[in-house]
Order: C-alpha cells, then structure tokens, then sequence
C-alpha cells in the first residue's frame, strides 16, 4: 500500500471511525470555520443553510436587556443577525471582543442550533452550549496553556452518612506524583443544578489552577470537587440511576452538609494533603456558597479560608413563617462567633451588583461589619453567572495557603 | 426565609445558574421527555417545533441501506419521520430496541438539530451526537452499574521522543487507592480522528471495566488510554493550541509507535504495574489497531496479548509503488515470526463482515493460518463501527491475564 492509498484508506477510517452523521458532515456539506477568531479578536460565525429565512446567534457577547421577573432581575440575551452569502452560508462578525470565554447558539427560524462546526461544547446544569475563548487578558488563565498540567481525577468515596458510593473530581497540581510533598486542599462546590463535573468544565478550574500555579501566583494545591446533590451518586449519566435530567437538583436538607465529614476524611486518606486548618478552604458558587458557608459553620477548626461567591445564604435560625430550620443550619450567628473566635486567614465575600442574592449577602455583610469581624469583599459587574464565578476563583485561589 | 422561599430561590438559582440559554428552556417552552424508553424497549423521541414542516430522526437504531462509494461500503442510515401532535409536539416511538447504546439526531425541515431534551452527548471525532442505552442485555455493560468503581484520571506524561507533554486517560481498577497491589496493563488506542477521550466516551470503557471486574469476569487491571495524533498533545480544548477541529488528525508516520516507550515508562514508573510482557496487553481500534499491530512487532517481549480491532493493518514492507516503508513499518512478516516465537498468549483479531478493512485483516489470518500461529478471530455482523469495538473490548479483556 503506498502513501497515497494509506492517505485514502486514512480519510475512510476518519468518516467511518466518525459514524453515519459524520459521512454527512464530511460528503454532503461544506467545510466550513466556525467560530473563526480574527486578529482584532473579533469572532466571525458561520452557519450553512440555503432553505433558512433568518439565522440568527445568541451569546454572552451581545449587548444584554436588563429584564425583571417579581424580584429576580437577570439580563436578556443578546441576538445578532447573520447574513446570507454564497452557497447558503449565513455569517456574522462580532465587534472586536474583550478576553473572556463566551458561549453561544445559533437561531434558525426560530430553532435553537449548536454550531455543527464546533465540536466543543460545555454543560451548564441540562444545557450544551458552543463556547469559545478570546485570550490576550483575563481568560488566558482559562485557556489550556503549554505549562505543567496537574492531574484530574473522577474517584469514588463512600458516605456512610448518606449510605452510598459518590463521585468526585479532584485536581491533583503537576509533580504530585513525582514528589512526596504534602499538599493544602480546597474544596470547592457547585451551584444547583451542577455537579462534579461544573468547575471542570464551565468552572475551567484545572486551567486556572494549572495557570495560577505554573506562574507562582497560587500554591500548589489539591482541589476537590464534590456532587451537591445528595439524591444521586454522580453527575448525570455517570450515576447508577443512568441519565436523569438536571434540573431541581440540589440538596438544601443539610444532607451535603452532613455528609462533607466523609469527603474530607476520604481526601484525607487517600492523598497526600495537610491535615491542618491552616492547609484548608473551602468556596462554592450560589447554592456551593451556602454549603460552604454551613459547612465552615458546622465544622469548626476545619477551614481557615472561606469562599462565598454569589452565596445562597438566605436559610437562617428559623424564621416568622414557622418554619424551623434543622439544627445544622440553626444559630448561624452564634456559629459565626466561634468561627471568627478561631481568626480565620480569609473570609471572602463575591457577588455581582445584580445578584439576587446580593441583599442576602449584603445582610451578612452588616453583621460581619457590626461585630468587627475581618473579610474580604469583591463585587463585580454583572449578576449570577460563571464569568463571575471564574473570576472569584481567579481571585481567591490566589489569596490561599500563603 | 421559609422552605417554600427556599425552592423559589433554588429554583432562580437553577435558572440563572443555566445562564441565558436555559432561561429560555425553563420559561419559554414546554419540559417535555425524551428520549422516552418504554416498558417494552421501544422509544419515544420528541421534539417542540410548532412550526416546522417536516421533523424527522436518523439514528442507528433504524434500518440502514447498504451504500458504496468506490471500493467502499457503509450502511446509510435510517430515518423516521414524527408526528406533530397537540402544541407543536412532534413524536416518534421505535419498535422495541434490542440491548444497545444508540445514538441519533433530529432533522428538522433539513437542519440536524441535537435533542434539547437529552442534555448527554458523546463526541466522536467532530460530531457530538445524543445517545441512549437499552438495557437488558449486552448494553448492560455499557451502563453505570452500582458496582465498585474504577477512578479515571487524566494525566499529563513527557514524551523525550516527541519533544512534548502529552495527556493520556488512566483507568485503575477500584481498590487500587486502598492497596499495595500491582496490575496488569491494557494499553487502549483509538482510530483515527479520536483522542484520549474516545474509549472513554463512545467506548465506554470505565463502564465496562467497571462491570467486567465487579462480576469476576476480567481481572483486575489498569487501563492506559493514549492520544494517537502525536501532533497534538491532547484533545482538542485540552491542547495548548486550542480547539483544533478534529478531522484528519492521526499519526502514520511511526512517531507515535515510536514514542510509545516513553508511555509504557511513565506508566510502569507512576503506577503499581507488573513489568512484565505477561502483564501487558495492546489493543486498538481502527488506526490503533494498526498501532498495535506495529508496536506489538516492534517492542519484542513487551506484550503477550494483542488486540487488532477492525484494524488498519495495510501498511507494509514497500510495496510496488516505490513506496519505501519507514524501518519502524519493513519486514512485519519477520518480526511476526519474532513475535510469536515468544508464544504470545492471545493474538486477537476482530472485525465486521462489511468493514472496508476486512480484507486486510483476511490477508493476515491467511498469513498466520500459513504460519501456524494461533490466534483468536471474532467476526461480527456491520462494518466499521464503534458498536463493534464496544463488544470487541468487552470479549478481549475477559481473555486478558487469567
């Protein structure tokens, strides 16, 4: 067989390796790039539909509308149309864009579509949206750069609070494996919704932490990163229970709170962490916050830094309706003393200006304030969104174990 | 805040924690199930498009044409059209669907749109399509099962021949963590155009190790996962080149067969393996049949079992072209004479009767069968197919190590 042919041979391995629908993509469509990212980092998208009427996309990088539902305000999403050129490919071309990781769908006639000419998609509880990053700032630290990469592991543990095996995923720094060296943990948690898998891939927190630590900005650390809802084992189909769909999943029944004794005694066990107060934090992102927020609680001596970002805070001492919070979740305030009592490094307070859980955590705040007790607060544009949750991890990570 | 405030703000939480696209899907449109599978293994698809034409879907599960291009043969696949129903529902359901994992998209008046309703994809090369399994029979494997699991890491290795870190999947057998035991290694390659996720996602093989283990029918064993496009260091979105769109992407050239001592050196020095050819079996799919094949021949003693999944295997001594193969890929013939001088414990050749490289693989076996050398052939019914791979795995790592 000579070049030629193994170079044949190879494109028939490639459309079949690919399956029926790639034969498609391959024989019956046009090659295309999409998104293809200019030199002014502007972003040009394609789509090929000679029957459409009107393409449209959607994504964080258009101009938002600021809309209210009751009480909860959140932004719009943008649309932009595309343009129909030769051969049916629609196009658009953004402004030139600030670095970020930005994600977006195509509209055809009213249809949502995934980009066929991007692959790469990333879960946000039950959505798969295309996504895309524009480096040259802040989302450098988001991308896979050509430093040492740490190792991410997907690893079961068993609770014997809740009675069942669960998976987490757990980000071990580069040269781990090679050293004896004992190492700090953070745990870091997910919001409703997510799970094991959400700082991986929306949270990007193996570049961050890749990123962060090959530039001697963070320490090198083990993160942990745990499922936060305690009804399953694992992200969706990871789970015996096979592929439910994500929606009203999260435990606000002090059951993750609970069980977070086995996780720490699991990581404990089966890495080379320190064992010590000082070499542990723990942050989480809106319903993560809350745990986290319960958790450094409820665990006393156990973290001396504490990340809430865009924190659900709000469950309290019981309240005038009747209900009755579980012991767990009960005397926070008094909790709170014990916790500052013991001078924690950090207390990290993140949110964005139109949050709806910024009066929440602007409560907290007060009290925090009242009583003299130190923190640290940022608060950022936007409201409650991953590119704020990257940021404060960004941030936080940085402050840790030093 | 009360329980009931509670779920309202958890479910705010869910929807801005979904970003603008799930918005959409929580208020504007209709939560609807599908895939459905049924008491009797049929399967409702269902798809909201009040104003569609035609709504329709392609998937394995359907009847498909047998096509020729030239020498090559592949099976066109089936489709089906919906029906709309009430609200702009539209519905199909299957005949009852034997033991499987099936995946399918919709195509919707001509545009293939992904199942909004079945957030769970797997990539195979470019194409992300949606899939499913039915259980009850051989698909059984492919499932979560609530057995012990493995803990599946990705790892990235320095590879001295390529010049370049690399990102490799591990696979260790659950209990590894908690003892001192050494394990056999399967060494696991993909076919052209897949990377370090492939037999993980569309293969499936945690699943199946997980299953085949748990039941005592395959030993306890590590599972090394490598990307086969020495190009590359990773996955694309997992390279520090970015999100290279994975169409012709694989190594023939002999680098990554070269290289491959650098894996099995990282492996044996970062796991606890037994380091010895007895312990060490090589398989592949496609293109990583091909390079097992040629690794198999070229690192004498290193592997007693041998793997050649619908492989491509053409490649030889020079032929009559002019074309002069690398030393890495001359005289196969004499070192499979070496090879099975060694008594190989398990030469194992699978593939489909229409795969387009059957008669590769034929040549071979009428080469062995010349020789005498013993070997294990496993023919199954369609072509070049990842269904085929998923039940070649599934019968080779039951004969491994015992």
């Amino acid at each position: 067989m000579n070049m030629r042919k193994i170079i044949t041979v190879a494109a028939l391995l490639l459309v079949t390796g690919a399956g029926a629908f790639a034969q498609q993509a391959l024989w019956g469509g046009q090659q295309i790039i999409s998104p293809e990212i200019n030199a002014d980092n502007s972003v040009t998208f394609r789509f090929v539909a000679p029957k459409a009427i009107k393409v449209q996309v959607t994504g964080d990088f258009l101009p938002t509308t600021p809309m209210k539902m009751g009480d909860f305000s959140f932004d719009a999403p943008g649309m932009a149309d595309l343009k129909e050129g030769q051969n049916g490919v629609w196009e658009y071309t953004t402004e030139p864009l600030e670095s970020e990781l930005y994600s977006y769908s195509f509209i055809v006639d009213g249809l949502s579509v995934k980009d066929p000419n991007n692959a790469y998609l990333q879960r946000d509880i039950a959505s798969q949206t295309n996504y895309f990053i524009i480096g040259g700032g802040k989302a450098d630290d988001y991308k896979v750069q050509d430093v040492p990469h740490g190792t991410v592991s997907r690893v079961w543990y068993h609770s014997d609070v809740l009675g069942k095996d669960r998976r987490m995923s757990v980000y071990t720094p580069a040269g781990y494996e090679d050293g004896k060296t004992k190492y700090p943990v953070l745990y870091l948690l997910h919001g409703m919704g997510g799970d094991e898998e959400a700082w991986l891939c929306t949270g990007r927190a193996a570049q961050v932490m890749d990123n962060l630590i090959a530039s001697g900005r963070a320490k090198p650390m083990i993160v942990v990163m745990t499922n936060g809802n305690t009804l399953h084992q694992a992200a969706p189909g990871e789970d015996a229970s096979g592929m439910y769909k994500p929606y009203n999943c999260g435990s606000f029944d002090t059951s993750f709170e609970a069980h977070f004794k086995d996780v720490i005694s699991f990581v404990d066990s089966h890495y080379r962490t320190i064992k010590k107060s000082s070499a542990r934090a723990i942050a989480g992102l809106s319903m993560g916050g809350g745990h986290s927020y319960q958790i450094s609680l409820n665990y006393p001596k156990t973290f001396d830094y504490v990340g809430l970002f865009s924190a659900g805070i709000g469950i309290r001492q019981g309240d005038d309706s009747g209900y009755i919070a579980p012991d767990f979740y009960k005397n926070t305030y008094e909790k709170l003393d014990v916790l500052f009592a013991n001078q924690p490094k950090l207390y990290y307070i993140a949110i964005g200006e139109t949050d709806f859980l910024y009066k929440a955590n602007e409560e907290l705040r007060n009290h925090l304030d009242e009583k003299n007790y130190p923190y640290v607060y940022v608060e950022t544009p936007g409201g409650h969104i991953w590119r704020n949750w990257r940021i404060y991890l960004v941030d936080f990570a940085q402050r840790l174990f030093k």
